[in-house]
């Protein structure tokens, strides 16, 4: 008897899993996984709810692991839905609620796939499953955490496929093979308060504040790289704080979310934001402060044996050979490519993080298919002992 | 017996004035005004209390105005000051109290002065007093109500001092023959909300709103005229109310407050502004829309017979001959001026708008002695029958 993974999505959806709610879900997981042989650790920290399940011994066989979480982003106004957002219903096809595509459906597809794998062919090696509770939140307690006892433990993934949604149209269209680096930059301008009639008296940091965001927004960072796109800067806030026509304000602060490429990374954008600020300071007084949120740096798995491994098994099931791509925001990866090699595949994620979030069921039963292939392939030898 | 403008200014510090409140000071000067000959008429509008005040007909001789408010601004935190602020106690030589310097003392002054040249001299000619309760307010009721009313009435001033402290450092050391004009743009900049790490599916207003806001920042206005310092402008606030990195915001605005010479009127700045922002938005695509708060128009009473008069007075009072200014903020004399000549004379304002303001009692003295003196030279035909 195999594991239905339309189900097994449907009843995850039923659990409120608003971050970094567990809501049942990992619960419901590591029953299945335990039932079928894995061997499950709840690896919480600071309240975030983790789940790491192992099938096999740890080493020295070869070792896939499987990435994703079960918690989802708020449904917002509820009255703005179709349905309800925990509902889990199968209607005309389509599966709906919260986290239909964003990734309940994808954690399901693998667990499903990798319970009857193991129940069917019993293969050499093992396969390891990282499941948090806490990727849509501030995720500093979910796959890190994982990744972290994992280490302690001697636990290890040669190999590892994050089942994020990855397809822009079509399953099968696309895939992750690295993920633009992400950072935000806050900058406060510290002037001379005034009253306005005296300009000269004060130091107005808002022009220079003003001229340091043309400069960053007008600048080129890159043209792209042989597999990413070119960087980008967004300066999403400018702010005084100030209502008061006649008064120059002492203070004014910005910031400045970027997404770069392998053409640089963190402390080299740190370097450039601030060596413009010391060139403004040198022209107008105004002196700056930084904080920096470092959300991840750029990674890339190059082209090769796993990316080759995922592309063939999505060719066979749906047709489509998938391109390798490194676009979007950020992911889980972006930890575990410390760790070892990570790609990314999983569902068409149009409806991802909006109101009425919904999957084709037949999607589904696809993507566990394209999982199954992956892993028998692997356990076939596909990679090689590396 | 003469008038004591000590006295008179400590009564009006007594009453409690913060704008728009009248707290008794238009009431005590009409009685004293009124005893001394003085037809008074309360032209309160819109729960502005103003109070006119005429000695002598209405014509055909000369009439030389004075104009002034009994309003203060508000004291602020009590607990700061030293004293109570409405104590109107003379302490070491020093009357102290909100008001001492603007200009409770320069109203006492001239109203002093008034009282005491009548009942000695009886002039052939008049004396209006237009003394507003809200100069530090709004002033959409004040001095122009009483101007409006004056028209109406048939009543005039021939010339117009207003009372207004303008000495920077020493008594006399400067008076005001015009004044800047000022004026706020509030300006919106609308793009295209979108995701940061997709900003090219977005349109963000804030560097767009950053490149005018540098480009009118960095721009010359002019270098100041025969008359006037150069213009300023000063962008005193930029807001986008987005606390979310990962978000363009669909909006950003920002406020700049010029201060501008005879060299442009509001008009010409509006323009100028305006056209800036369409080559912006033929740049980006962002568009802007302005709102603007017209404060007044630049305004120059040319040196002449009545800045002599004033100067000459002045000079034989304090040994200083006042320089001829048209910098620092907006007064009433802004409505004055399009009534008649105006020039604007009075204290030293240090502590004006301040915590424990003050000002030295001897001061009042020697600003009634000027105000006395004038008004002695021009109804002995210091400036002829123009």
């Amino acid at each position: 008897m195999t594991t239905d993974p339309i189900a097994l999505t449907a009843d995850l959806i039923r659990c409120e899993t608003v971050s970094p709610a567990e809501g049942g879900a990992l619960q419901l997981l590591e029953a299945r996984l335990a039932a079928a042989g894995f061997t499950c650790t709840r690896v919480d920290r600071n309240g975030t709810p983790n789940l790491f399940a192992r099938w096999g011994t740890r080493g020295p066989g070869p070792c896939f692991g499987f990435n994703g979480h079960t918690d989802v982003v708020p449904v917002g106004n509820r009255d703005d839905w179709s349905f309800d957002p925990f509902c889990g219903e199968l209607r005309d096809g389509w599966l709906l609620g919260r986290g239909a595509t964003d990734m309940k459906s994808g954690v399901a597809a693998f667990v499903a796939a990798a319970i009857d794998f193991v129940t069917e062919t019993a293969p050499e090696g093992a396969i390891a499953l990282a499941i948090t509770g806490d990727e849509e939140g501030e995720a500093t307690d979910g796959t890190i955490a994982l990744l972290d006892w994992m280490e302690r433990q001697g636990e290890r993934m040669d190999h590892c496929l994050v089942g994020e949604p990855t397809s822009p149209e079509e399953l099968g269209d696309m895939m992750k093979i690295g993920r633009r680096g992400s950072m935000t930059a806050y900058v406060t301008a510290e002037g001379v308060q005034g009253h306005s009639a005296y300009p000269h008296r004060a130091n107005n940091p808002v022009p220079a504040l003003a001229r340091l965001v043309a400069l960053w927004s007008n600048h080129v960072l890159d043209d792209g790289t042989e597999h990413f796109d070119a960087s980008t800067l967004a300066v999403t806030g400018f702010e005084t704080g100030n209502e008061a026509n006649n008064v120059i304000p002492a203070k004014a602060r910005a910031m400045a979310n970027i997404r770069f490429n392998d053409a640089h990374d963190s402390a080299s954008l740190c370097r450039w934001l601030e060596d413009t600020a010391a060139a403004e300071t040198a022209r107008s007084g105004v002196k700056f402060h930084f904080d920096y949120q470092i959300s991840g740096e750029s990674f890339l798995t190059p082209p090769g044996p796993l990316s080759d491994l995922v592309a063939d098994a999505v060719e066979a099931e749906t047709g489509r050979r998938p391109a390798l791509s490194t676009s979007g925001g950020t992911s889980d990866a972006r930890f575990v490519k410390d760790h070892c090699p990570v790609v990314e595949f999983g569902l068409v994620g149009k409806t991802m993080h909006q109101v009425d979030e919904r999957v084709e069921a037949a999607q589904i039963t696809a993507l566990k298919a394209i999982y199954a292939r992956i892993l028998a392939q692997y356990f076939s030898g596909a990679i090689g002992a590396d």
